[in-house]
């Protein structure tokens, strides 16, 4: 089974990276970018057998433990695949 | 309109920081982890007005110039909202 856990900013919280890459492109040519954010994503790959619903708890648990910083940080979480 | 540019680094192409967080939740438990590969992606928000087609291809060029470095990452491109 694989899940993707996409974690990102607070839409309040500032992203200058983000704001850099926007300015960047504006500077290069591209004037009709207005913002870019910026995320990353993690792809886990579990072991055959376990349940599906016990494997959706435990990337939850792991997202909010461990790969995102819940003060400025959501998640996300997907099943790419059985 | 708005984009979704993922970024990874290509199948071919280690991933000592994915491997790091996977052995770091073996450690903590997490036993049923087999795998883990990171990404980023980038949200890209243009101007009203812009066709679609147009848009596309433009996202295209920067996701392959500016965001991914096609020596050893790849890209994929997604509308999110019209």
């Amino acid at each position: 089974m694989r899940f993707r856990v996409f974690v990102s900013l607070k839409p309040t919280v500032l992203d200058p990276q983000g704001q850099t890459i926007c300015r960047a492109l504006n500077g290069m040519g591209h004037n009709s970018i207005t913002d870019v954010r910026q995320g990353k994503y993690f792809d886990i790959s579990l072991a055959e057998g376990v349940a599906r619903e016990q494997a959706m708890r435990e990337i939850e648990q792991i997202a909010q433990d461990v790969l995102a910083n819940p003060v400025i940080e959501e998640y996300q979480v997907e099943l790419l695949e059985e």
